[in-house]
C-alpha cells in the first residue's frame, strides 16, 4: 500500500443516530484530480460493505483500485475534469474509526463496545468530510454503489442540498426480506462461529490468532453466491470438475470449479476484514429506510430529495437488490424534481455487474457524467 | 408416529454405483389405495432430499403428510383409484438404510464408512422395492419432485420400460453451478461446525449431545431462502418487526419477522435430520448428471428414456431449479417419443410452490391422472 490514503478527523465528541458518540473518530479518504478554485468540481464515492477507499490508482498509491476502469484522466469520470474523493465508511476497518478501532477511553479496541451504527452515520461522516474537510459546500455528483447507494440517500435525505447531480448504482431505498435473510445468515454464521466470542478474537488478525475464520468464510460465500448471477455462472463454471491436483482430499471436499472459486474469494477476505465491522455494517444495511423519511413510504421519502439530475443503474439479474427497487429510487427521485435518467442493465453478472461489466456501466456513467460537465463548463 | 411405515429389505449385497455394497440394506415406505389384480395401478413418489415416506395420512398414520393435499381419496392423486406408494430415498434417516444406520460388520453406526451414494443408487433402491418388493413389473406413473424429480431421471433411465408415465416437479436434468454452490455451502456450514466431527456427533441425536447444531441450523436456513421466492417473502414478509416479546436480545440477533421465520424452520430441522445423511444425500444430487447417459449431452441422455406420457412442472419464481431446466426436461423426454405436457407455474413460492401452490399444482397433476386413468380404464 502507497501514502494515498488521508484522514478526516470528524468533529468530536460526533453523535450517533441511534444514541452515543465517537471521540476523536475519523474517516479515511482518497482523492484523484483537483478542486477547481470555484470548489465545483467536486464528485465524491460511498463505496459498498467491504471496500477501502482505494477506488482507483494514483502516483501516491500505484495499485488497482477496486473501480479501476471508472475513474481517472479520460475514463467514464473523468479525473482531468472532476476532483473525485472516495471515501473508506465510517464502521469500516480500512482506516475509518469502527469497531476494530481504539476506543480512547479505555485504550482497548471498541469491539461491541461500538455505539449502533446506521447508514445515516456512514452519511453524516462522509458529509463531514466533504463539506468541513475539503470545505466543498455543494458536490457536483454524489455517487453510491450497492450499500453505498444506500449510504447516499441518506447522505442526500440528511443534507438537502448538498449535491446538484447523484448517481445511484446496484442499490435500493430499503432492504426486502429475501435481502435481510441473506445478510442475517451471514452475521448468524459468524456470531455462531466460537472462535467470535462476542467480538473478543485478537485484533489486529494474525495467522493462527484467534479468528472466526469459518464463519467469515461462510458469510462471504454466501455474499459471493449473492452478488453473482446463476446464468453467468452458469456460463462460467458448468459442471467443469476440479483436476485431481486441485480437489479436495476431505469428506465432501471440494470437485468443482465453482467450489474453487468460492473458495478463493473466501480466502482473500478471511482476516483482511474485521468481523465486528461486517456485523455492524450488514446490521446497518437491514436497518436503513427511506420510508422513515416519508411518514413510512418510500416513495414519500425519496420525493423529498432534491436534485437536478440523477442517473440510477440497476442489473436485471440482480437478486440481492433487485431491479424494481432501482425503479422506485428513480420514480422517487423524479418526483421529487430532478431530472432522471433510468438504465436497466442488460449484465448477466448480477450485482457485482458495477465492477465488472465495465462496458455497460462505463458509457453510462461517461455520458451522465459528460453532459454535467457540458452544463458546469462556461459556453 | 403410527405404523404406517413398511419395510423392504433389498437384495444383500446391494451394490453402490460407485463402487462398494450394502448388506441388509431396506428402504421405508408408506402405501395409500389398494394395488389392483392386474397390478397397473401402481404410482410411485420419489422424494426431496428431507421429507420421509409419510406424504399423506392414513388410517395407519392419520398425522398429516408432506404432500396431503395432493394424495388421498378424490384428491389429484386419486387413491380410489391409484395405489399410491411413497419410498423413503436410500441414504436417508427416515427409515431407510444410510449414514446413521447400523453397520452390520461393526455394530456401530456407518457415519462415513457409509459407501459412496449417488441418486442411481437411490433409484435402484426404489425400483427394488416396485418390483421386487411389490411385485409391479410396470409403473402406471412415477412421480418425483426436487432432488426425488433427479431421482426418477435415474429410475427410468436404469429400468427402461419401468413406467408407463412420469411426472416431474421442480426438478433438472443435473445440478447447475449456482446450485452446485449452494449447497457446497450448506455442507461447508455443517463440515466446518466442530461438533460435526468428521461425522462422530452422537446418533442417535439427543438433546444437549454432540450435534453440529449450528451448521445444520445454517444448511437448513440457506435451504429455506433458495426454496422459498424474494417476490413472496416481500409480500408475506417486508420489513415487519419482531414485536419485543420475539425479539433476541443477544447482539446483533432477530429484529425482522423474516429472521424469526428462518429461526422456527431450523429449529424444527436440527436434531430431526441425521447430518452424514444429509451431506450424503447433498452430493448426490450434485453428482447427478443426465449428460452422462448421453455421451456427455443432457438431451441426448433424456431421449432414451422411453414413456408414453409426461408432465413436466416449473416454477419461474425457482432460483434452485430454474425454469429452463424443466423446459429442457420436456423436451428431452418429447424427443425420446413421449407425449409430454410442460407447464410453467405463475406461482410465487419458489422451489417450494409443489407442497404450497397446491391451488395450481393440484390441478395440474390431477388432471394428468385423470387422462391416465381414462386411458387404462374398460371402455
Amino acid at each position: 500500500m502507497g501514502d494515498a490514503r488521508r484522514y478526516h478527523a470528524l468533529p468530536s465528541p460526533f453523535p450517533m443516530k441511534r444514541g452515543g458518540a465517537l471521540h476523536g473518530a475519523r474517516v479515511a479518504y482518497e482523492t484523484w484530480g483537483r478542486l477547481n478554485d470555484a470548489r465545483d468540481n467536486a464528485v465524491l464515492i460511498l463505496t459498498g460493505l467491504s471496500p477501502s477507499a482505494h477506488a482507483a490508482s494514483s502516483a501516491d498509491d500505484p495499485s488497482p483500485g477496486w473501480w479501476e476502469a471508472m475513474i481517472g484522466p479520460g475514463k467514464p469520470i473523468d479525473t482531468d475534469r472532476w476532483y473525485v474523493v472516495c471515501v473508506n465508511s465510517l464502521g469500516s476497518d480500512k482506516g475509518s474509526t469502527g469497531p476494530a478501532s481504539i476506543d480512547p477511553a479505555t485504550g482497548q479496541p471498541y469491539r461491541l463496545r461500538f455505539p449502533a451504527l446506521s447508514l445515516e452515520d456512514v452519511a453524516n461522516a462522509a458529509w463531514s468530510l466533504a463539506h468541513e474537510g475539503l470545505g466543498i459546500g455543494r458536490l457536483a455528483c454524489l455517487i453510491g454503489c450497492s450499500m453505498g447507494g444506500m449510504s447516499a440517500l441518506a447522505y442526500l435525505l440528511q443534507h438537502p442540498g448538498s449535491a446538484g447531480a447523484h448517481i445511484s448504482v446496484n442499490t435500493a431505498p430499503q432492504a426486502q426480506p429475501f435481502a435481510i435473510a441473506i445478510r442475517s445468515l451471514q452475521r448468524e454464521a459468524i456470531r455462531l462461529d466460537p472462535q467470535w466470542d462476542h467480538g473478543n478474537y485478537d485484533i489486529p488478525a494474525r495467522p493462527g490468532g484467534k479468528y472466526p475464520e469459518a464463519g467469515m468464510s461462510i458469510a462471504r460465500k454466501l455474499g459471493v453466491i449473492t452478488y453473482r448471477s446463476a446464468m453467468e455462472w452458469k456460463g462460467r463454471f458448468a459442471r467443469i470438475r476440479l483436476d485431481s491436483e486441485h480437489r479436495d482430499d476431505e469428506p465432501f471436499g471440494y470437485e468443482f470449479e465453482v467450489e474453487r472459486y468460492l473458495q478463493a474469494h473466501a480466502q482473500r477476505f478471511v482476516r483482511s476484514f474485521d468481523p465486528n465491522c461486517y456485523l455492524y455494517l450488514s446490521r446497518a444495511s437491514d436497518w436503513f429506510d427511506v420510508a422513515g423519511y416519508g411518514d413510512g413510504d418510500v416513495h414519500a421519502g425519496l420525493r423529498r430529495i432534491q436534485l437536478e439530475r440523477a442517473l440510477v443503474l440497476g442489473a436485471g439479474t440482480d437478486i440481492l437488490f433487485p431491479l424494481e427497487q432501482q425503479e422506485q429510487i428513480a420514480q422517487g427521485l423524479r418526483a421529487g424534481g430532478a431530472e432522471v435518467d433510468f438504465i436497466a442493465m442488460d449484465s448477466p453478472q448480477g450485482h457485482d455487474a458495477f465492477l465488472v461489466d465495465i462496458a455497460h456501466y462505463g458509457p453510462a456513467i461517461g455520458a451522465f457524467m459528460a453532459t454535467l460537465a457540458g452544463r458546469n463548463e462556461p459556453r
